[in-house]
């Protein structure tokens, strides 16, 4: 199964994109296929060495850019690398697409050239998130910010077959993200959306506030996708501002800077738990194809772990597990 | 003009109160009016030394505990420490209210027993978080879970006042939180906001995303208490779980931790750039009266703190300016 992706998305396209590439289908044995405008792709492959008949270039005149409106994939660019490789998905021989580039765009064409699988109304964007329990999956961060309490139910499903088959979670437990653990917290939604989780998905556990998501209290989240994209633009936020703040006080101190060059290893690892690029691409659920978005200044190597990530769900079979379990009764 | 601190508030009342009044009484030179239960107070008082006449201590009979609903304090729990310690402010010579207590009943027993100031239909919590250029005021993070359009602006126009006086920012910069920077983005509350705001107010310079809590993009954020109370409870939960993480990695390697000793100066600098307990507490603006809300996990330095910035904001004289704006026209 060839893994398409999204040659001139993201804020480094099309250059980190390919070197992403080259390297997953070096460290993957994988196939690939950059979809974009075929003479720039061409003209970054050549800076690189990879086995032969490893990557395939499919040609898309359009770019759409980072800030265009959504619906420009919809309305003006339907040649774009978006649509061109989302519509490969449909094809033999395609099993998934991997775009750092506008997530609008991603989800609205997704929406049109895939359409939705049977009983999901509205597509979700899932997040891994690092916890001290190793992670938290919060879904929606940002397709639908609108959600209705049945778009909310349907997240809890995919986010529980996600967990079993991508995260290694045999048994995960559902909450929802709200103001407060007691059910009659929160606006009319999450009041809603707590009685029909509470009726519908033994998976679910109750309410959980925001800190959750880091303490790992439970393995998914799911939360209206206004919410769930302040709380990952919070978190990443804070994680590079932090970062910084750390940074200036350590270069005002010369034994400091020994100190930080003893702890080295221990901050990498600490910050590979924290570094959503080691997780690769967030993955769009509930639309009939895989599709994973990655950070627009994604680098080569978070580029290259959403295609190791794409590799795993193919493998496991997530789209079929996830439209077997929209289709069980209760 | 006394400080009025509820004595029952927090989860480690009330020994960190009277420890943290008793701190600051000797440090800030100021008077301070303990309500609670007297006997539990009166015992907790003998364990410290402080100057004579610089402690009142007022009898409230009712304790109302951190998971009760707010509607208690007007329903069930009348002589509550803060009920009986709000309507102190009413009274001659009491200036402040401080509580590390049940927020919402808080914010209950203010909207009910000091009322709304003119112009104000809603009281909002502003909370300080620290950014790389030094601080972020964010309102409202959790008073006014659904807030109209005009509710947002009546928060930017007290935290204008409240940035400029308390926090020295002369010409402060307001920003509507959102999940973009286009004004097309956000829920319908979102975007009737940010017409509002632009017609409205001057200072303010569009919408921001939540990662800019942390740059300092703009001095104030004005939002919705939802996803304020979000913002802020994913914050305290990542501070804490990456504090803890880098703990436990540090500890697997003997270097490391001698790293850490040399590093110590410049963690415990950033960690104060981070440290809520440093600011005091959240004010509830919109109240016809000073109140300030501290976390329920209040160590004695942060009821300090409290009390100091309950201190200089009697002394700045924010009420009566926040009133005054608020009667402006445009």
């Amino acid at each position: 199964m060839k893994i398409v992706i999204d040659a001139m998305g993201g804020d480094f396209a099309p250059q980190n994109v390919v070197a992403g590439a080259v390297e997953a289908v070096k460290e993957y044995k994988t196939t690939v296929t950059l979809v974009g405008i075929s003479e720039q792709i061409e003209a970054e492959l050549k800076k690189h060495q990879f086995p032969k008949g490893s990557i395939e270039v499919v040609h898309a005149p359009d770019v759409v850019a980072m800030h265009e409106p959504a619906t420009v994939v919809i309305r003006q660019k339907r040649n774009s690398s978006i649509n061109v490789g989302m519509a490969l998905l449909k094809k033999e021989g395609y099993g998934a697409f991997v775009s750092a580039g506008n997530t609008g765009a991603c989800v609205a064409a997704a929406t049109f050239v895939l359409g939705m699988i049977k009983g999901v109304d509205r597509p979700g964007i899932g997040c891994v998130f690092p916890s001290l329990k190793n992670f938290t999956f919060v879904i929606d961060v940002g397709a639908n910010t609108a959600a209705k309490p049945e778009h909310i139910l349907q997240y809890a499903k995919m986010a529980k077959v996600y967990a079993r088959e991508v995260l290694n979670r045999p048994k995960p437990t559902i909450g929802l993200l709200n103001i407060g653990e007691e059910e009659c917290k929160g606006t009319g939604l999450e009041k809603e959306a707590h009685k029909l989780l509470e009726e519908n998905e033994p998976a679910f556990v109750g309410n959980v506030e925001a800190n959750e998501v880091f303490t790992g209290k439970t393995d998914c989240i799911v939360c209206d996708g206004y919410v769930g994209n302040i709380t990952l633009k919070v978190a990443e936020g804070m994680m590079e501002s932090v970062g910084k703040l750390l940074k200036r006080e350590i270069m005002k101190r010369p034994v400091a800077i020994l100190g930080a060059v003893l702890l080295k290893s221990s901050l990498s690892e600490a910050k590979k738990s924290v570094d959503y690029s080691e997780y690769g691409g967030a993955p769009l659920l509930g639309v009939d194809g895989l599709v994973l978005i990655s950070h627009g200044r994604s680098s080569p190597k978070a580029i290259k772990n959403a295609i190791r990530a794409a590799k795993e769900q193919i493998e496991h079979n997530v789209l079929a597990k996830i439209k077997e379990e929209m289709l069980l009764e209760k």
